[in-house]
């Protein structure tokens, strides 16, 4: 008896859908389009095949029965052979994989597998950036302290952090699209890429085979394809589509980052079902961990980015199978954590909440040295030496600080100190006046939320058909 | 007295344009650039600043003097105000920087280096496509035993081999097209991205920041302007320019595996300079060092887009200089890599050199196992079963080949075998003459060459800027 | 419904034994014994536990019904909890995992698991060397056309070159002992390390704590315990481990890379099953597929090293589980990996072939070339300048080499061409018996040989027991 | 005029004596030094080279002129050949590079280098740990917060987490020991490593060759040679010894990590120089710059490491250049970057501060919270049901830290909340009473950091040599 292992992906963190396009059950039924759509390219460019037999061979497309196709198998001992059987006797026919070799159906099946997963991560990416919005609209005005160097350093609002990581996506999403549009498919190429096989079928017609490229992309959602291939489509094009999944990831991740910091600091939370309980021994604990997963797949994106990255520029002549059986991992595998990934950022998102008054309290704390700049602009205006006015604020902000670790002093202490300077022309009142202006002074962040919405709502009404994904329910 | 390293990609590998971009003083060079395309905008945005401190300024830029920086650096413990009081010092004049955070200025100069790199790179990846298609036109007809895991498989050309490796660098183009035209400059967002400092400059003008911001990455070459960014733009777009060379290595990294294989078996050379010697011991190598170097750069671009890939999707809040010295050591290298691969592919496509006469000795040999294929279709146009007429050949190609690797027969022998062979109904001369058809039996080669070489006098055509340059020479 | 998708490391390459660790039985059979283990040692350290409680535990072990063990987690919705529940049920005691938290379970019996795996491979490695060294050792004395840069350089021998990637598993070998000797259990640390709640089960007793672990680590088959740790223990050791896989695939990809260059010249073959057939359409082709294979796993492993290296210095305080979908992959996957690389590497090597005649062929042919550092020598004992005599020969391998790949010539023209040269001293007969040396010339090859087969034939005496696997059979 | 470029890892991060290392001058050093050792092994060996003609190669080591040396290989075009003349001419004797090629010098001095850098490397590593380990012991007792999930989870101690961080370290120290240990030299293997040419000179004597090697290695620190390599000795050696430095990098940047988190919270510093300021615009700011590097060090490690991997397992026959390039870049920077590490690390942990007063405030807000586990265990000792006690905990402290993060409660409300409730029997004073003693319920904590101290203490004793390194100052 052997022993079963599931694919952890899969099995925990990819969409039904997802799985669907690389079970086997899936790979065969795109194999059957594909040959359903050589057919009829064929038989645009000439060959003699009627449209009865296609429509019977469409009729059974989703017929699949793994169990009679495996007993085929050994029998032939092929395993493409045994799944033309398979599928001529379902349909009655024998009008499949004319003039094509293997790799003509394996590659090009391939790239469909893949076009495919891309457009739906597309849809869903944008109908999660969709969302990202109207929580990034929901806060455009909840000032928060931005933190560099985690340290407290100048007022910003929640919204438009959010709208941050909203921008990153949409860059990310755009390469996608760019991928999309120039990916193309192998094509009709043969054994070793001369197309010398299917030429002969149509009778060594090279428009011929111009047509019927032109048609079959036409028919499974290409652009473009190649004009000169080996025995298989260069694999620096996994490695394209493979970073650019990893490219999809970085937004969502940053996001995760900065929530699991936030709610380490109680100003957020991922989302906290009712019922749920940190851990049995500290039933009080909020963690994070939906955030920590989407960032522990984003670094096993990169791990499979690394593993196709190795085919890259390192082909043999017309081609080999070393590439094989990485890319058999990588591929799915990739997707499957994309897909992970992105359902994790839904249900982080839908649930994400903030903490308005946590939030207010560390700002109201920090305010002081977040306003040192304003102070030294009202100081300058009334006259007298910048770079002095620079120096005193300096002097005591810093001693303020060092006090302030000690329990000693909070930011506030900055106000008298600066008062009482003489060389300082502020006073105290005028100072609180200035903090309260500089509670709000999130310079251009709330035009940046909307001109981030905008953005988003001008490329959903573009593509109404991407956007509307809710997201699975996850573990 | 401190010990000087050299940057070992620049020194031995790099071209001194390429250089230029990332030298101290290149970079110096373009942050005055900035500054002062930065004072244009103020000015058109409807800042004080007069003309004539604009064209003191411009008089100056490549005034650049190291020590004295260093000398004001000593003083001020500021890099950045350093270089400002230097340049202003030089112009006579107290006008850039006004509103800008360091960030405005390194964020943002890193950017220009890197576009700049980008079409530097652009325009001598077309010009190797050029030197690559007139390599692949001129042996566009000689015929070579096409090689799939390494075993002869069928019949394909020299340049139909080239032209497969060209495609794939087309695709890649094509990508950098595509990242050169969406890659967005960080601009003026000061020092948590809420742009507070310069909306103070603008009197709070959000239009006018957005006037201001529009006239920059005009000025600068760029398209866009992200909308919204912490204190630096997301370091997953530094993940994308970095895969984007990656990509770009495959083709010649692919091209310089061939030949290394090609070269062993004496079919290619890439190029052996009169007087070369292989070893002192060995005179008579020809090593294709240059094409090994090729394949290690490939592996050093990875290495590096594995590097700043560990920035992606790890941001804390608004950010902070954990990335710096990753960037500060990835991104010039992996222009330095990029730029000696090119440089080296340039070296050996300028020079590379293929054998006919050893290439049609291969060829005549592998003959009988590459017609294979056509013997089965002729024997069953003459009627009888083609699945008995597959297992015969099989049954002799298979047994050949066994003997032949004792040194008891050459592929030759498969003929009178299946000549003799009941079963089987060709002649010896029936399979003499087709052979000879075989022989030059490479499908759809020579028009892929063409369409290859067509592609790439449509771009050139486009852009005549980025064509004409030739490869450095190098080491 | 939804769609199951298996592993593919696991379903197509790894061995039962390797797919047992890890399998969920697997793991809650590790589990259990672990926490029997646990109770002994709680028992030696004088908690209250009979020893019959102990035996009704060890009794049930191996009942895995994970059926039951769902439902109870439907109910408990908690995994830990679900599986103490049947193992007591089943047992009928209540006596484990007392004083411990949910990570004094899984980060040990994940280090379990760890271990077993390493000693499996550990024993398969080894035995795989003694294969390698009974292959060495046939083709001892065989010898070939060594090749530095793919061109012919130096005689050496079959059995040496074999030797070689073999002496590069020894290294890797002795890197996996030094890693299986050092390599530490956690321990009972709690909740964040402090050993906190273990502690309060023993009385605050530090000392029995001590002794608990000890016992414990004595259990199981390790020699230390973490000093400190957090949560978890420190994720580099997880490198560490990857990093060892790793290096053990180097050495059989090596050799796996050299086949398939070998078999492109018909000098070698991975095996070639009886009715085996290279590919419908060229049945003549042996491909070197598992070779291939060995390649592509190998670049899966660093792939999965890239992806666990990610975790190591990332952690945030006393730990998360951010590392736990990335462990989740790929620990088991590499496992997978390592395992399915050395059974490929079993198959190759059992089946690999040399074809004497063709080496031969080889051999003869560039022996005029190889032979040239000895006509040099035999030159200058003649008397003579030996710099001119360099220069001589030089000129004319340099000219025969040239001539020779326009199909000119061959390298026994240099022969007749210095026995010409006046500068030269050897006549072409005495040349012809220097070669006839050089042909055996091998140096200390033979002797590398031995001392490899007799260091195998140590390290097999003192493990008789990590000895004597042959491989399973593969696809 | 070349643009010159700084390798920017060497200038800004590495020590002198690192750089010497791997300068051109330590180089140029580390061979002669090479080609001596040669010579006396030789001289032993029973080769007539007079002790004179060593003392004179001694005499002149270090008089490295790299003009001149540039000059002469301007005229040989060999850069070997080069240094040869100018060490012979400089000694006044032709003795060197007997029956050497020269991959016997280049492939046996870079492994000098390597072995040197490492135990420079050991050496500071342990100095380090014995710093670290004054400071855990400095903090011992001063109790703190513990975080899983950045969540308050236990008590535990500042010397706890830091010891920690040091068990890492250890393992990976103990790690890098293995490593030296098993270390083998390349040896003199001559150009395809059947030790053909050095035989030659001994006579064809296989154990004099045995003997030369053996004393080679004595005199050169190593413990081993291989027994069989090509022309290079296993590229995978160099990848075992890169994921060590990636393994040493671990534990600082663990450490440094998780004081980046600190410091955001104001519980410790990494040092704040007197007059240094956090920026010009928010001098408060005490930003963990060092720390960040650290982190981008340990990332620039693990690409550097991910370089260096793609050379395992992908040799050619035996060798070629391929490598060469990747080496160049990939093992000196590596080499540079943990250098750069180990010193920032050195900074940070001499000048690192805690703030006990920030410390205990935060403590004394969560120990409510922490002392959850302790009120169960002692309302289970007063009798009544424990899992009741548990349910009615879960519940109160879910309810206090919902409305905590609404600014309406604190976890101190969970005391009176409990003391009302009808079910849990502990009156408020009791939990009060509980909560003192878990104020320092930190376990073993003290054990450990104590068992850590004495670890390193052991260690130090038996390396005094390896002992007191304080770290260069640093940028």
């Amino acid at each position: 008896m052997t022993i079963t292992i599931e694919d952890v992906l899969a099995a925990r963190y990819a969409t039904e859908e997802m799985k669907d396009i690389w079970s086997t059950r899936g790979k065969i039924i795109s194999e059957r389009r594909f040959w359903i759509e050589v057919m009829k390219a064929q038989r645009d460019s000439g060959a003699d095949i009627p449209e009865e037999a296609i429509q019977d061979y469409l009729a059974v497309v989703e017929e699949v029965n793994l169990d009679s196709i495996n007993q085929r198998e050994k029998v032939t001992r092929h395993d493409v052979k045994a799944r033309i059987e398979e599928f001529c006797e379902l349909a009655g026919h024998q009008y499949i994989h004319l003039g094509m070799t293997s790799r003509d159906l394996t590659d090009n099946v391939e790239q469909m597998q893949i076009l495919s997963s891309l457009e739906l991560i597309q849809a869903r990416f944008l109908s999660l950036m969709v969302l990202l919005a109207e929580k990034a609209d929901e806060h455009r005005d909840l000032v928060i302290t931005g933190r560099t160097h985690m340290q407290a350093a100048q007022a910003t609002t929640v919204g438009k952090r959010l709208a941050t990581f909203g921008d990153e996506m949409l860059y990310a999403y755009a390469a996608l699209d760019d991928l999309i549009c120039r990916y193309p498919l192998r094509g009709m190429k043969g054994a070793i890429g001369t197309s010398q096989d299917m030429l002969d079928v149509l009778g060594g017609n090279g428009a011929s085979l111009e047509q019927l490229e032109g048609g079959l992309i036409q028919f499974l959602g290409f652009d473009e394809t190649f004009i000169s291939v080996g025995q298989v489509y260069p694999r620096s094009l996994d490695y394209d589509v493979m970073s650019t999944l990893a490219l999809l990831a970085a937004g969502p991740s940053n996001l995760a980052t900065t929530l699991r910091l936030m709610s380490g600091s109680s100003l957020a939370t991922e989302g906290f079902a009712p019922g749920q309980v940190g851990s049995s021994a500290m039933p009080h604990k909020m963690n994070p961990r939906t955030c920590e997963r989407i960032n522990g797949l984003n670094k096993i994106l990169h791990g499979q980015v690394d593993m196709i990255s190795r085919l890259s520029g390192d082909q043999w002549y017309e081609g080999d199978v070393s590439c094989s059986v990485v890319r058999r991992v990588g591929l799915p595998s990739a997707f499957f954590a994309i897909d992970g990934l992105v359902e994790s950022a839904f249900d982080v998102l839908s649930k994400i909440g903030f903490y308005p008054i946590m939030i207010e309290q560390e700002l109201a704390y920090f305010l002081p040295f977040l306003s040192t700049t304003a102070f030294l602009m009202a100081a300058t205006r009334s006259g007298g030496e910048r770079e002095t006015f620079h120096e005193v604020i300096k002097e005591h902000a810093t001693a303020v600080e060092v006090l302030r670790r000690d329990g000693q002093a909070t930011p506030l202490d900055l106000i008298p100190r600066l008062a009482r300077d003489q060389r300082f022309p502020l006073g105290a009142e005028e100072m609180m006046a200035i903090m309260e202006k500089v509670r709000t002074n999130t310079g251009n962040a709330g035009y940046q939320v909307d001109s981030f919405c905008s953005m988003i709502e001008d490329i959903s009404r573009q593509h109404p058909d991407r956007v509307g994904y809710k997201g699975a329910s996850i573990i």
